[in-house]
C-alpha cells in the first residue's frame, strides 16, 4: 500500500493467540494501523491480558464489547425456535456467533473510521464465510483482509516453524506446550475442536479434550430434574427440582442449563460435516445448555403446535440451519425465515420436565395452556364427539388410490 | 349375515389377549368361521400357550408364520437406510412391523380361501390405517372387519367392564392384574406403551415400565465399545471390542444390538406424536438396538455421502418416515422413495466405533473405503492443491447479492 | 328426524339447479325449516329468479350476500401472491370460492340459528371436502347434511332418471335441453366444466363449452398491451395502451382482466387432475383474468425478490395451493402458509407490460423502484466493482466436491 | 508462460466469432499452442467457413464434433422427463448443451494431450461456470483458461473498442453492422438473446430478434394438431393429423417439433433471471420443440402417475432444474436426481392430443394403456364399488384438527 501520511485504518479481530499476535504485527509492517478487536461471547478468556497483548503489539487500541446478552436473545433463542441443528448433529455453536462478531466488528469499523477489517480465519473454513458475508452484507463498501488467503502473507509463513520464528523474533509467546494439537472455538454456547490429531477421522478424541462438559463416566450417579418453561418458543424460567434453583434472566437461564448440562456431561459429539466449502472435516463439539434446550424445545412444540403447522415450519428450520452454516444470517432469506419460524412461536408455551443423566437429556413430562392435546379425545375409554365409523371411511378413502394401482399392476400378492 | 351352509370365513390378527379373544368369540357369534393369525415378529410371547387358546375360543385353525428374517431384512434394514424418524424422535417400531403383518395376512387370506380379515386395533389409532391400507393395497377386494368401529360390537361394549362381563361368560380369562394400566404394542424392534395412566401428558411414566432395555440409572458403569461395519447403507457386521463377540447374520446381528442397548438401557423414549387421525398421543417407546443403528448409520452416511446427495437424500427420507408412519408402506409413492434411498446407498460404507454407556450412543471414530473425506485436503498445515484465494472470490460473489440487497435498503448498521 | 313442534333448521347451498332443487324438496319432506342460501362470487345468474324458485319450492328464506368484493381482496389477491397453481396448470378458481362461500354460510348458520348446513355436492368430488372442512374448522359443533353422501337419498335416487321423475312430480322444472351433457361450476374467477361427455379423456371438449372466454382462433387479430401495476404482490392498476382504459378499484380491476382476458381467448385449459379423494378426473377450465395476473405477478416477482428467498416461498406457493386445492383453507397450516407468503410481497411492486393475443400472454417489459436488478452490474461492457477474478475462486471452490467426487470414482471420461 | 521448446497445448471452444478469434491469436501470442473446437449441437453455422478462419488465425487444427444426436437423447430428453424449468419460466436450452460441450472438449483435450482448456465466455454469466464445473469433475487436473476473468486480458481489452482494434490488427473481420446490439446463443433447443439493448429491463425487445421462430402474429391462421406418443416419459413418435407426417427418430423428432413450434410462434419468452452469481439479468428466450414437448409430457404424465409419486417427482424436478441451470450436471447429486427421475418414468406412456396456434399450445385429449385414470370410478353416474358415505368419514377426520384448533382458539366466525 502507499505509504501516505494517513495509514489505513484495519479493525482486527484479535483473539491474543499466536497466529491473531503475528497478523497484528505484520499488519503493522504492511503500513496499517490496527485497531484490534474481540467480542465476548462467553468465552473463557482473561481479556485484560489479551488487551494488554494487542497493545504491546502496536495495535492503537483493543475494544471488548460484551455481547453475552445478544448472543442470548438475538442469536441463541432464534436457534431454539428453530430447533437449528445442521446435518443432524451440529448446533451451530459457532455458526451462530460469527454474524453477531462481525456486526459488531462493523459497527467498531464504522465509529473508528476504517475502512479494513481483518481477521486470522483460515482459508480453508466456514469462518472466514461467516465473517465477511456478515461484514459485506452490512457495510457492502467494506475492504477485508484475510491474510492467511494472501499470497504475500501465507508464502512467507508456510508452515507453523515460520510463524513460531516471526513470533520469536517479535516477542510473541509461543503456545506453552504441544499438549493441546488441536484448535479450538469457543464462545458460550459451545466449544468446538477440530484439526491436528483430530483430521483423522478413525483416531479417538482425547478424553480430556472438552472444557465445558465432563465426560458422562464421570457425571453424577444421581440424575437433576428440571422444570423448563417456555413462551413463544423460548425459555422463560428454569427450575431445579433437586435444588429448587430458580432462574429467569435470558443470559443466567443460558448459562445455569449449560452448568447442568456441563457438569452431567451433555451435548459432546464427535462428527464429520461438510463445509460449505465443499470438503469434509472432522470435529469434536460440546454444547451442553443448548443440546437441553433442543430436547425441550422439540417436545413442547410438538405439543403445543398443529401437526401440518410443524411440517411447513420444519422445513423452513432446515433452511434457516443451512442459512446460518453458511454464513447467510444477514442476508433476505435468513430474515424471511428467521420472521415466519418466530411466527410460528406463538402458541409454543408451557412446561417441560426433563432429567439429565450422564450425557443424557429424558424428557418426563410436558403441560401447557395452549397444548392441542386433548386426552379425552385420545382416550381409549372415552367416545366422546369422536365416531369411529369415520375412521373407516377415512381409510377407504385414503386407500382408493393404492387400489388403483394395484389393479393396474394386477399385484395382489 | 346370512345364515346359510357356507359360513363367511375371517382371518383375524389375533394376539391372545382379551380383545382379540373377545372378538374371536364374537365373530362367531355373528356366524363367522374365524382362522386366527398371529404374526411372530419377535415379540416375547408364549405362542403356543396362544394356539391353545385359539382353538379354545373356536378358531378353526391357528396360524403363527415366523417373520422376524422377513422384518430385519425387508423392514428394518430400509428404515436404517432412510435414517427413519418421525417427528425427530419416533423410530417408527411399530409402524414398519404392520405392514409385514398385514401382508402375511393377506397371503394366509388368500391361502385358506378367505374373503374377509379382521382386527381389534382401536377406532382412534393408526394400526388401523396401517393394518388396512395395507390389505387394501395388496388385495383391493378384502373386506375388512374392524369390530371396534362397527356400531354393533362398539355399541354393546361400551366400557372395559362390558367385555370382562363377556369374558367372563366365555370362559376367557381375564388380565391378572391391574398393575399395568396401560396398553403396549411388542416386536424385535421396539416396545411401545400409551393409553391409561400414559394419557395425562404431564404425568411421569412408572419406572419400570419398559421390558426391552434397563433404566439408564441401572446400567453397568463400564461402557461397550462396537465396531458396526456397514455395506450397502445396511450393518454387515459387529464387532464388541470389550469381549470379542462377533456376529453377521442379519436377524442375529440386530438382536445383538438390542441386547447391547437394551442392557445400556439405550432407546427410550417419552414423546407426545401427532396421529395420522389428526390427534395428538402420548407414548412411551423403547428401541434399543435400531437406536444405535440410526447413530451410526447417520456417521458412516454423512462420512461417505456427498453433501448434496444426501440434502436430496434426506428430503426423501422425511417423506418416507411420514409414509411408514402413515400406513402407507404399500404404495406407489413408498416404493418410489424406498427406491431411490436405497440407490443412495451404494457407497456408504465403513466401519463406525460406538460407545454405548447408560443409555447414550457416543461415535468415537469411523473409517471407510469410499469416504469423500479427503485429511490432506482439509488439513490446516498443508496447502495442496487447494488455492486460498479461490475463496476470496468465492466469498464475494456469494456476498454480491447481499450486497445489492443491503444497498436497495440502504441498511448498513 | 323426532317429529317435534320446533323443527330442526337447515341452512341449504341452494343453486337454483335440479339438484338443490330437489333437495330442498327432500329436506321439507324430512321435516327440516330450510334456509336458502346462495353466494354471490360474480357468476353469471338470474339471482332473483332463483329466489324465487327457492320460496316456491319451500325455503322459509333465501339469502343472496354479494360475496364479489371479498372474494378478490381476501381470496384471489392471495392466490396472486401466492403464484398459486395447483398440479402445474390448475389456478384453483373453485377451491378459492368454496372456503368463502363455507365462512358466509356458518355466519348464514349462526344468525339464523341452525343447527344444520346442506349441500348438493356429490360424494365423488372436492368440493364437499372443500365446504364442510371450513364448516367444521370455523363452527366445530355444526351439522352436515350432505344428501348425495346419505343411503336414503342416495338410494333414492340412483339414475338422473330418479331425480327427473321426482321434479316433476315436485314441479321442478327439468334442465331445458340436453344440449350441455356436462356439469359446471362458476364464479368470477373462473368456469370448470367436467363430467358427462368430458369424462373420457380421450374425447374433445366441444369448440362452444366456455363461456367466460372465445376461442383463441376467433379472438381479434390485434394484440391488447397492459400495463399492470403491483404494489405488496397484489394489482393495483390497470392501463390498456390501446385504447388507455385505466382501472384501480380490485374488484373493477379483477373484472376487466377477466374482459380483456376473455375476448382474446386467454386461461384455457383442459387437464386430468388428482382429486383429494384420491382418484383422477378431467376438467376443462378458462381462467381469463387470473391467468394474465399469475404470469405478470410472477415477471414482477423475480424482478424485485432475492433469488433466495424466493425459492423458500415458492416451497411455500407449493403448500399452500395443495391446501387450497384440499379445502384446508381455515386450517392453522394455511393461516401459517398466507402469513409467510404475504410477508414475502413487501416489496414486489412494479409495472409489467404484457401483450395479450390469441390466447397467449406475453410479457414486453418491467420496471419497479424496488428492483434488485442492476443493469451496470449485469452489463457487459461496464466492469464496475465486479471482479472477475471472482467467479474463478467461486467456481474453483465449487468445483472442488466434483473434483472429489471424480477421484473417488476415478471416473474421468 | 515459460518459453520452452515445447509449447503448452489449449484445446479453445472456438466460435468463429470476434470474441474467441481475437482469443485464439491472443494464446497463440501468450505461447500457448491452439486446438480449436466447436461443437455442432444443431446451431444455425456455417461450420467450414468457421474451420477456415480457425486456421487462418493460427489453430493448429480445428475439431468439429456433431453432437446432435446425444444432445437430444443424453440431454433433452432427461430435461422433458423432469418437465425442467427454471425459475417458473426458463427450460435451459444453453444450460443442457454446456455439460455436451464441455464433455466433448474434455475428451479432445485428453485426445489431442492438452493440459489446458479454454473458453470465451465472459466472466459475469452462467456460462462460464457451467463449463468450467463440468471440465473439472470430468478431469479434475485439468487447467482452464479463461481470458475475460484474466487480468492480462480484460485489462488489455477494457471496451469493444479494444477489441475492434485488435481484431484489425490481426486481420480478423470485425461484424458487419450494427444492427444486432445484443449477443446470443444458439443451439437445436434454442435460441437466447441478451445484452446490449436488452439490458435495460422496461425496453420491449425489437420485433425481429428471434430467429427459430415467427412472431405470432405471423403465424398461420390455422391451428395444426399434433399426436405425441411418449414412452417411458419421451417421445416416440410424432403424427400431424393435418397432413399425416409422422416422425420417430429421436432427432427428427425433436428437430420436426422445432419446425411446427417455430412456424407457429410458440416458445418464446421474455424474462428476468437470477444467475448463479447472484445478479439478475434480462434474456428473451425462443424454445419451440421443447416448449411443446413440456406441455404434452405434463399433461401424460399426470395422466399415468400416482399423485403422491408426482409430488416427490416434483420436487425431484425442481432440484435438478437448479442442478442443471447452475452447472452441476457432472455432480454426483444431478446423476441422483436423474436417476430417480428415469425411475418414475416407466409407465408414462400415452399419447397426447394438442393444437398448436399462433404462439399457444393446447392440449386436446390424451390416452394411455397405464393410466390410473378410472372414467367408472370418477362418473357422477356410476356407484361402482365407491361408497360416498366413506368421504363423509374421510372428512370429519380431516376436520379433527381443525375442530381441535378452532375449540383452543374458541375462534369460531
Amino acid at each position: 500500500m502507499a505509504d501516505t501520511d494517513m495509514k489505513d485504518l484495519v479493525v482486527l479481530a484479535y483473539s491474543g493467540g499466536l497466529d491473531t499476535s503475528c497478523i497484528l504485527v505484520w499488519l503493522k509492517e504492511q503500513g496499517y494501523e490496527v485497531v484490534a478487536y474481540l467480542a465476548n461471547v462467553g468465552q473463557d478468556e482473561d481479556f485484560e491480558a489479551i488487551r494488554a497483548k494487542a497493545l504491546k503489539f502496536g495495535a492503537t487500541k483493543m475494544i471488548i464489547p460484551d455481547l453475552k446478552k445478544e448472543f442470548v436473545e438475538e442469536f441463541i433463542w432464534p436457534a431454539v425456535q428453530a430447533n437449528a441443528v445442521y446435518e443432524d448433529r451440529y448446533l451451530l455453536g459457532t455458526a451462530l456467533a460469527r454474524p453477531l462478531i462481525a456486526r459488531e466488528m462493523i459497527k467498531v469499523a464504522k465509529e473508528v473510521g476504517a475502512s479494513y477489517v481483518a481477521h486470522g480465519a483460515t482459508g480453508k473454513g466456514n469462518d472466514q464465510i461467516r465473517f465477511e458475508l456478515g461484514a459485506y452484507a452490512l457495510h457492502p463498501t467494506i475492504k477485508v483482509l484475510s491474510p492467511w488467503r494472501l499470497p504475500e502473507f501465507y508464502n512467507r509463513f508456510q508452515g507453523r516453524d515460520d510463524l513460531f520464528e516471526y513470533a520469536r523474533m517479535n516477542g510473541i509467546p509461543l503456545p506453552v506446550t504441544k499438549s493441546k494439537p488441536w484448535s479450538m472455538d469457543a464462545n458460550m454456547m459451545h466449544v468446538s475442536y477440530e484439526s491436528g490429531v483430530l483430521e483423522d477421522p478413525n483416531h479417538q478424541a482425547p478424553d480430556d479434550i472438552c472444557q465445558m462438559t465432563v465426560n458422562p463416566e464421570k457425571a453424577p450417579d444421581v440424575p437433576e430434574v428440571l422444570v423448563i418453561e417456555f413462551e413463544k418458543g423460548v425459555p422463560v424460567k428454569v427450575i431445579n427440582k433437586t435444588d429448587s434453583t430458580e432462574v429467569t434472566d435470558p443470559l443466567e437461564l443460558f448459562l445455569y442449563l449449560n452448568q447442568i448440562g456441563g457438569r452431567n456431561g451433555v451435548g459432546r459429539i464427535d462428527i464429520v460435516e461438510n463445509r460449505f466449502i465443499g470438503m469434509k472435516s472432522r470435529g469434536i463439539y460440546e454444547t451442553p445448555g443448548a443440546t437441553i434446550l433442543l430436547t425441550a424445545h422439540t417436545d413442547i412444540e410438538v405439543f403445543t403446535m398443529d401437526r401440518e403447522v410443524r411440517k411447513v415450519k420444519r422445513s423452513l428450520d432446515s433452511q434457516f440451519s443451512e442459512q446460518v452454516y453458511r454464513g447467510f444470517w444477514f442476508s433476505p432469506e435468513c430474515e424471511f425465515t428467521r420472521f415466519c419460524i418466530k411466527k410460528s412461536q406463538e402458541s409454543v408455551e408451557g412446561k417441560v420436565t426433563v432429567k439429565v443423566y450422564k450425557g443424557g437429556v429424558y424428557i418426563l413430562a410436558r403441560e401447557s395452556p395452549s397444548s392441542l392435546y386433548n386426552d379425552e379425545l385420545v382416550s381409549m375409554n372415552v367416545q366422546g364427539e369422536y365416531n369411529p365409523t369415520d375412521a373407516g371411511g377415512f381409510i377407504k378413502i385414503n386407500a382408493l388410490r393404492l387400489r388403483e394401482y394395484c389393479r393396474l399392476r394386477e399385484n395382489s400378492v
